[in-house]
C-alpha cells in the first residue's frame, strides 16, 4: 500500500496530504473548503471527542447547543471580535428556493430575502451571550459552564484538510463567571486540560503559554495557548482558552445582582479545540509508512491477520485467533480479527500498517505447531515471536509502551529542535533551520511585526511559569526581562 | 415549581410549550425557528444519541462527516427531492461581510457573490451520493454503511421547539447495496433499531409500518416509520427508514461492477431520527407536575435530598447519603447530592419532580434516628419509607419497574385509544375523540386527500404484518384488503 507514497523528506506537505486521503481520513468535497471526514478519520476524532467530553463534564461543564446562525447585527457589538471574524463569512440571505422559469432546476427566490442576513457562525460568544442576558440575573445564577459540539465556518481562501478548512468540527465552551479571579482561574484550568488531553491522549508534548496582543483571540484579554512541533519544523497551535473579560457582557448588557445587591458585569471564558488536532496528531507521529495512532485514541487496537493455505488450517487459526481476540476484548481493547478472503495476507499487513493499527498479530500453520504468533507494533516496526497463550497479556504492556514511546519520540524530537538563541543572525539562521527558537523580545507589536515579515516567523508564545531573565531583544537590542517562543507555524 | 403551570386538560399545546421552557429543556432563540437546547434537554438527547450510535455500531454501521452545505444544482438532480426539500432551505448566497460605510456595523459585501449559491443541508442524500460515485467501482466497495449525526436546516413557518424547528439535530445514515433485497433489508432493519430504542429506551410503544406513497420521503420508493401517540390524541411520527431504490444512484452516476463483471446502478437506503424525538418523550410521559424522563434516559437517575436544622444534623446526614451516593455509584447509576444551602428540601423536591428525575430520597433527622429514608418516585408520585441501608439495593428495581410502567402506562393508553371503525359517520367520530383510527381504505391518493380535508387526519401509515381482511373503504365504499391506520398528526 505504501507504493509510491511520498516520503516526509521529498516533500513534507505532500506526504501530510496523501497521507489523509490514502489512509483513508479525509478528503476534499466539491464545496469549496469544505472537506468529508471519512469513517477513519472519523472514528479517531470521536474517541478524542469522548475523552474529551469527560474531561470537561470531570471539571464542571455541561453541554448544550446554540443556534448555527447569527444575526448580522449581533457580530458587529462587539467591536474587536467582528474585526476578527465578520470578514470571512457564510452569509445566509435567502430562505427559499423556486422553480426556474426555464423549467430546469431550481433558483433563488428573490421575495424570499432575509430582513436581516444570518451568518453561519464562525463561533458562538455572540449568540450565546445574548441567551446569558436572559438566564443571569443574580449571583446565585453563576457561574454558567457550557460546551458545544459543532460545525462551524470561516470562509479561507487557501485551505488544507484538517489543518483549515472552511467549514471544521470543534467544541467551545463558555464560561460566565461572577469575578474576575475566577473566570482568569476557568481559562486557566482548561488550558491544563487540553494540555494534559495533548500530552497524555495525543502523546504531543506542549507548551503552555500565553498569546503576544497581536495574536490574541478577537475580544479577549488574554489567550492562553498550547503550542506543538511538527516534523518539518513548523508549530501548530493545538487549543486556546481565553479570558474575555467582561467584553462580550458589556456588548450584550449581562449584569448580575451581586450579594450585596450591586449589579455587576458578567466576567468571560471561552476555550476550543477542533478537527485541527486531527492535523496535529497525523503530523506529530506519522512516518513514510503511513500513520501512526497513540493507542489511546486508536479506533482499532489489534488487527489479527490469519495466514493459511487451505480451510482445516484456516479454521485451527480462525478458533485460536477469536480466543486471543476474546481475552483482548475483556481488557477493554478493540480488536479486528481480519478473516476476509478477498485480500492477500501481505496486503492486509500494508493495509494496517499505512493505517496506524498500534499492533497487529499474525498466525500461520508454522505458528499453529510451534504455539507463537508473530506480533509487529506500528512505532518502531518491530516484529517478535511471542507465545499464543501469552499475547493477549503481553498486548496491554507492549500498547502503553507505544503510546509512552510515541511521546518520548516526540519531545525528544522537539528538544532537539528548540533552540536558544541571542542576536539577530543566530535566529535566522534558526528560523531558517526550523523548529521552535527562543529568544528575547522587547515586548511590543512593532518588533515582533517586523520579525513576522523578514522571518515569517511568528511568536508562538509567553512560556507559563517562564525563567526571568535580562536580555536583550534579539532584533531591536532593548532591553528584555524574558525569552518568548518564536517559530514558522501552520 | 409547577405553581401556575397550566395543566394538560386546561391546554395541551401551551402545558407543552411551557414544560419545555420551565423543565429547562430549550428555549426559542432570537434567531427565527432556531432554538436553544439548554443543558438539562441536551443531556437527555446525549444519552439518546449514545445508546442509538451503540446499537447503529452494533448493525455494522460507521460514523462519518459530510460538509454542511450542498451546492444548489445537487438539489435539482433527483427530481422528487427538490420538490421536498428545495422550497425551504436557507441559502447561503455570500461569503464576505465588510464594514459599512457609515462606519457603523457590517454589510454584506457585494462582490462577494458566490457563482453558485450554497444550501444549508436539509437532509445529505445528494453530497453523500456524489461522494459515494467516487468511492464505489466494484461490489468489493459495498456495502457502504454510514452514519452522520448532523444538524439540519429546513425553513419552517411555524415552529415549535423540539417538534418543528427550522434547525435541528439528527443522524441520518446512509447505505449503498449492491442488490435490492440488501437495500430493503437494510430499511427494514433499521426501522426495528428505531422501534427497539422507542419501546426499550424511551418506553414509547410505536406502530411500525410503511408511508402511503403521498406521504412518503422525497425521493424514496418505500417509507417505513415508527408512529407513537401522544396524551391528546395526536399522532406522532418517530422514525423513518427509507429505501430509496437506485434514484440517487442514477441520478449521481453511482455504478458498480458485479462480480459477473456487469455495470449496475447502485442501491440505497436513509433513515434518520431527530430532536423531535425529544418532543415524543416529554409528551408521553409528563403530567401536571412537569417532566417524567424513563430511567434509562435520565441524567440523573437519583437526587438525594438532606433535611436538617443544624451542622450537626447535616454533617450525620451528609456520611449517609455520600455511602448511599456511592453504592448507586458502584453500581452505574448517577446520584446527586443536593446539598445546596441555598434552597430550601421543599424547593428542591419541587425541582427534581418538576424536571423529571426517576427518584428522589430525602433524610431528615427522625430517619436518622430510625434508620429510614424517604423515597419516592416520579411515575406515580408515591412515597415510602424504606430502610436506609436497603435504599441502595432497591433502587435498581425500582427504576427498572419505573422503566417498564412508563411503558405499559403509555401502551394502555394507546391501546384504549386505537378504534376500529366501518363506516363514515364512526370514522369522523373517532377522529374527533383524537387517537389512532383503524380503517379500511381504497388505496388511492384521491381518497386520502379528500379524507384529509374533511377531517385533518392523515394515513399515519400501513402498519407490518398487517392482518388482510377484506372490507370496503369508510370514505368511497371501494373494496380494500386491510385496514391502515388514520390520526392528526404532529
Ligand atoms: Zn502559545
Ligand atoms: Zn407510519
Amino acid at each position: 500500500m505504501a507504493k509510491d507514497f511520498t516520503t516526509r523528506e521529498q516533500d513534507y506537505s505532500k506526504w501530510y496530504n496523501e497521507l489523509v486521503v490514502r489512509a483513508d481520513l479525509a478528503e476534499s468535497s466539491d464545496v469549496r473548503g469544505c472537506m468529508v471526514i471519512k469513517p477513519h478519520g472519523y472514528a479517531i476524532w470521536e474517541n478524542m471527542q469522548s475523552q474529551l467530553d469527560k474531561m470537561f463534564k470531570q471539571t464542571g461543564h455541561s453541554n448544550a447547543y446554540f443556534p448555527l446562525f447569527i444575526p448580522k447585527s449581533y457580530l458587529s457589538k462587539e467591536a474587536d471580535h467582528v474585526e476578527g471574524f465578520a470578514k470571512e463569512a457564510a452569509v445566509v440571505t435567502h430562505y427559499r428556493l423556486k422553480n426556474d422559469e426555464d423549467g430546469k432546476g431550481v433558483v433563488v427566490d428573490p421575495e424570499a430575502k432575509l430582513e436581516e442576513e444570518l451568518i453561519v457562525r464562525p463561533t458562538s460568544e455572540t449568540i450565546i451571550w445574548n441567551s446569558y442576558r436572559k438566564w443571569i440575573q443574580s449571583y446565585r445564577d453563576l457561574p454558567i459552564k457550557l460546551n458545544q459540539w459543532a460545525n462551524v465556518v470561516r470562509w479561507e481562501m487557501r485551505t488544507r484538510l484538517f489543518l483549515r478548512t472552511a467549514e471544521f468540527l470543534w467544541q467551545e465552551g463558555h464560561t460566565a463567571h461572577a469575578t474576575k479571579d475566577e473566570a482568569i482561574e476557568e481559562a486557566e484550568q482548561m488550558l491544563e486540560v487540553y494540555a494534559k488531553f495533548a500530552e497524555k491522549y495525543m502523546a504531543i508534548p506542549v507548551v503552555k503559554g500565553i498569546k503576544t496582543e497581536s495574536e490574541r483571540f478577537a475580544g479577549a484579554l488574554e489567550t492562553y495557548c498550547i503550542e506543538a512541533l511538527m516534523q518539518d519544523g513548523k508549530a501548530l497551535q493545538a487549543g486556546t482558552s481565553h479570558f474575555l473579560g467582561q467584553n462580550f457582557a458589556k456588548a450584550f448588557d449581562v449584569k448580575y445582582a451581586s450579594k450585596e445587591g450591586k449589579e455587576e458585569y458578567v466576567w468571560a471564558t471561552s476555550w476550543g479545540v477542533s478537527t485541527r488536532l486531527m492535523g496535529a496528531l497525523i503530523m506529530t507521529h506519522s512516518d513514510d509508512n503511513g500513520l501512526v495512532i497513540p493507542p489511546k485514541l486508536a479506533p482499532i487496537h489489534v488487527a489479527i491477520v490469519p495466514i493459511y493455505k487451505n480451510d482445516e488450517q484456516f479454521e485451527a487459526i480462525s478458533k485460536k485467533a477469536k480466543e486471543i481476540k476474546e481475552k483482548l476484548e475483556d481488557k477493554g481493547f478493540i480488536v479486528r480479527f481480519d478473516d476476509r478472503d478477498t485480500h492477500k495476507p501481505g496486503w492486509k499487513f500494508a493495509e494496517y500498517e499505512f493505517k496506524g493499527v498500534p499492533t497487529r498479530i499474525a498466525i500461520g500453520p508454522k505458528d499453529m505447531e510451534k504455539g507463537t504468533v508473530e506480533l509487529a507494533r506500528r512505532d518502531t516496526l518491530e516484529k517478535q515471536f511471542v507465545p499464543m497463550d501469552e499475547v493477549a497479556d503481553i498486548i496491554p504492556g507492549l500498547l502503553d509502551e507505544i503510546q509512552e514511546n510515541l511521546f518520548d519520540r516526540a519531545k525528544k524530537f522537539r528538544d532537539e529542535n528548540t533552540t536558544e538563541v541571542d542576536n539577530w543572525e543566530d535566529f535566522k539562521k534558526a528560523i531558517k533551520k526550523g523548529g521552535f527558537v527562543s529568544a528575547h523580545w522587547d515586548g511590543t507589536a512593532e518588533t515582533e511585526n517586523k520579525i513576522k515579515e523578514s522571518t515569517k516567523a511568528t511568536i508562538r508564545c509567553i512560556p507559563l511559569n517562564n525563567k526571568k531573565e535580562d536580555g536583550k531583544c534579539v532584533f531591536s537590542g532593548n532591553p528584555s526581562k524574558e525569552r518568548v517562543l518564536f517559530a514558522k507555524a501552520y
